[in-house]
């Protein structure tokens, strides 16, 4: 056990920074992960900051420049709680790296995402009072967690654009699942940016800034960038790539466990799905590689910014077999079938079909 | 030539209802699809209607009824003008129908998707003159048109959701290309409703109603919806399938043609790529069927909701070579690469990789 909660049953890729995830079968048919199960990646030393002593300023393009304790934004400001999924830009990359070597990112599995109950105070109602002027376009968000692989050093950023900063959904938030948001996932205040990859929901901010351009931390400007496959990341710069911001559709297959042996037979299958901004429309799933599809069940809960959990019940045959899925989000966009034509030098978006191998024993 | 403006450079796939789309060199190049080159799909007979005679009445979850004539419209609201992309939910059906007969439904191929700049009035000022009532979630569209293939026969139409009504870019437009909207487009008035597909840019629109549930016309609550796979057409009825609006992020190669005969050597590649509310972030070219990809150029012109025109320069091999570009949009969804996995019984959404074979002549 580190003091920064990690836990048995995470999969640890680093210690320090630390970036961990949960196994598929901690997020498995939990509607909402719990605190020391969601995934956690760092940049940078997890700071340890007193709730008492922490402001948060406003800046920038604003008419007043705000600086605000943690009982200012608890008093000042009507609280918001909602259900968010955060879903890390690398999530599934170790499909990508079955298709080629990708040096120094973790090999995130499937658990590079997660689900919270998030409270705060909406970002809209903060910028509101500051007052946005006529140039803002975009809002960064800065913290204290100097990142040692950022070139030059720095600590770490990121920004929106200002018609997503002002939409009701993004909070400064200080509770997850109804305690107090702990240090290593952001406390005492982070931000959440539900439907964008989790980059922006930037942990312990200390400064909100309006801007006529996006942050130019090298974590906006450089990192979390799509770039082509054949591009040289060790030779690419700021505004290289495709700035990664909303969330494409993606899924995975939580239960079974990919490799499990197990009994031949009507068999529960069951994953998650998300779209982000747009909302999962349907899931559909495999046992024959794609040639034909059961549409699975969704469960009931569908908090807008949440991912969807589905499930299907199939009649596994005896012998290996491989269990594919695919979602489907509200303007019918589908998955991409193949991680193979998605490999990009970073390991970014994954989202082609989900695919374990099973053993049915007879 | 009809008298419905068919001419001798569009692929008619119907007459009466008049169905037809410009061939790939028509649309090829040009940010703006002349008039008389913009496709047309009908449901039934093209109304003439008298401008001076046509009213629209704005009723349902209102404060207060309106009827409004043209020269209302005209007068009573400022006039917006904007290049949008409409595209058909059946655009590039015919490489569904390479994987699987699709009865009764027109083999659209790359033309069922035109852009035009069009002029008139926010829908969003007009509702707001009405007075949007607490209850009002989506905004229902009628025509006068009557469907023959309707179950029961009736007139067109079909809704948008409230907050896309209300969106600025939906229009009530009397203007195409700078001259007044043509009888087959959809004069005196249409709706224009950019992002969505082109099923709820109503023709001839002479009624908006504000109400609590989506419009339970035959071409909302039956048509347009994505079945799986295995589904019955003639089985299913309204509220089956997932409903089509916005549009998932789509490309097609207009130059060269498919099968055309040209020199190796450099080749100039061009198409089209859209990806309605998202936007396009890059489009992909490769002569290796994906192994290997080029990035197209994106023409400069970028209207919010219009499509993006590309152009890349391949060095094209003596002898047959197929060339295969995709987009991506600016959430790093890219297309998936096969019509195969994407095959539906109404031939929905087929936005998998464009593909054209051609032969490089020495």
């Amino acid at each position: 056990m580190s003091r920064w909660g990690k836990r048995e049953d995470m999969i640890v890729h680093e210690a320090e920074p630390y970036n961990a995830e949960p196994p598929p079968r901690a997020l498995a048919d939990r509607a909402l992960t719990p605190v020391d199960t969601f995934y956690s990646r760092n940049h940078g030393p997890i700071p340890r900051l007193d709730p008492r002593a922490w402001r948060l300023s406003v800046d920038g393009e604003v008419e007043r420049e705000l600086a605000l304790s943690l009982s200012d934004l608890r008093s000042g400001f009507e609280h918001r709680t909602l259900t968010a999924t955060l879903q890390c830009a690398g999530n599934r990359r170790a499909g990508l790296i079955e298709v080629g070597d990708i040096p120094g990112e973790a090999p995130w599995g499937s658990g590079a995402i997660s689900t919270a109950e998030w409270t705060g105070v909406r970002l809209a109602d903060v910028l509101g009072a500051a007052g946005l002027g006529p140039r803002a376009a975009h809002v960064a968000f800065a913290a204290p967690d100097v990142a040692a692989e950022a070139d030059p050093p720095q600590p770490y950023g990121g920004s929106i654009p200002v018609a997503k900063a002002l939409a009701g959904e993004v909070l400064l938030a200080w509770g997850m699942n109804g305690a107090p948001l702990p240090a290593v996932h952001g406390g005492p205040v982070r931000v959440v940016v539900p439907g964008h990859i989790g980059a922006r929901s930037v942990k312990w901010v200390h400064r909100v800034t309006a801007q006529e351009r996006p942050s130019d931390n090298y974590f906006q400007a450089t990192v979390y960038r799509l770039l082509t496959a054949d591009a040289d990341p060790s030779a690419t710069g700021p505004g290289d790539g495709l700035s990664l911001g909303p969330v494409a559709v993606n899924a995975d297959i939580l239960r079974p466990g990919d490799g499990e042996v197990l009994p031949a037979g009507a068999t529960e299958i069951s994953g998650y799905a998300f779209a982000g901004e747009r909302g999962v429309a349907r899931v559909d799933v495999s046992l024959d590689l794609g040639d034909s599809w059961v549409q699975a069940d969704l469960d009931e809960r569908a908090d807008p910014w949440a991912w969807r959990l589905w499930r299907v019940t199939l009649d596994l045959p005896v012998g290996p077999a491989v269990i594919t899925a695919r979602a489907w989000d509200t303007a019918a966009a589908c998955q991409p079938e193949s991680a193979r034509h998605l490999w990009n030098p970073k390991g970014y978006v994954n989202n082609s079909w989900a695919r374990i191998h099973v053993i049915g024993r007879d």
